[in-house]
């Protein structure tokens, strides 16, 4: 997978979602990697109601999950296909309602073996309307 | 709910089985209740094809719901049944693989508003081995 | 303190200023608050002797200082004067070194109760380039 | 530094000593390390003016401090003394006041290159009475 010259290997947008449908968890829950590259990398989770909580909204460890990967998934981008997720922090700001949750994470700073990486989780409404319901920030490693 | 005395609200077991199986996505993880109340949670994932990720480990997102909503019921083991979970840090120390995965919070410290708790996770395999696979740590907020 | 009006109380920076230079160890540090106000804080900290580890780097614990102040502060600019932090996450990205160390705090969201901030720690050399060393995220709760 | 053997390098308490009479800031802080080996360490800081808040308390990037450095040590005892701190969250629980500032950290999982600890932060009183006033768990990188 690795690429000819002298920076990282990068992953193209087709490639992590192969990766992401290889991932049963990810299927489980419905993600799809939209974004993808560059230190980046952006999921969406339509809601449904199997993601949600006892008042309808959608369940923290979604939230959780969300962060997680699309932490992994910009480190990766990044660092190459081989990366770990060492420890990620979320911080849950808004109930997260609406039709589709959005991570967008971004690499803040990478060296050889590790990227720390930043997630904004928005919930979308019917009409496109974002509401901001967590922030992450967490550490990718290079295996 | 609520309780006479100046204690704490105190939910017992068989409540806070039946919060966990009124969250669709604790359902959809496959997440039980098994042990509840003096401060403490214990939350258990048979580990099932749908939980893994890619190279048949484990999920660390179901590891961080695991860990984020142990630490929820902890601290609502304390603070009553009206609580949210403001954030959480999650570290990653072994890949998780085995038959089931058992998340243990306890709560350091609260007040009457906030209860901070730790959570370790484990990976059991068939002949009943623990793994230490994840350690976290986050606070639960009275509403 | 408060100010008429239906927003959160704001302080000013030389309201700042003052709290900071009745802070001690701020003052131990070296601290100084340049810019506060509409959820934004930023401290700087010129890097003396007393200030570094064994290595000749800014000490660890000095950044994770700068991160929590400068957020408590940025949460204070929205949230009033009364205000704690509730807890903070640092990730340690490159080693610091320079002449000045500056903290810039962001209010990402804020309820009328919690304020959650990101934090951008920057090493400035001589030449007044600036480095990112550490980039953390907390919580600041109205008391 | 290396001792035979086919264990991790361990340090010794008088080197773990030396080592922090080495860090200027420890210095002025007025750090002491009370004890190390075996995946643990303490750090003592007496309570002086200089390290307080406005309020009378310990100021929180004093505990800060404390729990990066306490983290640190805990993590240098199994990875050698060639480490770095990767990142730390740190939760306060109560106010900090007493005659003594107490940091212990503990390994609770380690690799040949990675050092996962927790540390538990207390102010003791002229009585001997401790009270938990944070809680942090972070990282240790082996250079």
């Amino acid at each position: 997978m690795s690429t000819p010259g002298d920076g990282p290997v990068e992953l193209g947008l087709e490639l992590a979602q192969a990766v992401l449908a290889a991932q049963p968890f990810s299927v489980h829950v419905g993600a799809k990697v939209t974004a993808f590259g560059d230190g980046a990398a952006t999921l969406e989770i339509p809601v449904v109601p199997e993601l949600l909580q006892q008042n309808g909204y959608v369940h923290g460890g979604v939230l959780a999950y969300a962060a997680d990967n699309a932490i992994t998934f910009a480190g990766g981008s990044v660092l190459g296909p081989e990366v770990l997720t060492g420890g990620m922090h979320i911080d849950y700001v808004a109930a997260a309602q609406g039709e589709l949750l959005v991570a967008e994470a971004t690499v803040v700073q990478a060296s050889a073996r590790r990227a720390t990486c930043r997630c904004d989780l928005f919930a979308v409404d019917a009409a496109g309307a974002r509401t901001l319901c967590a922030v992450a920030q967490g550490n990718v490693i290079a295996r």
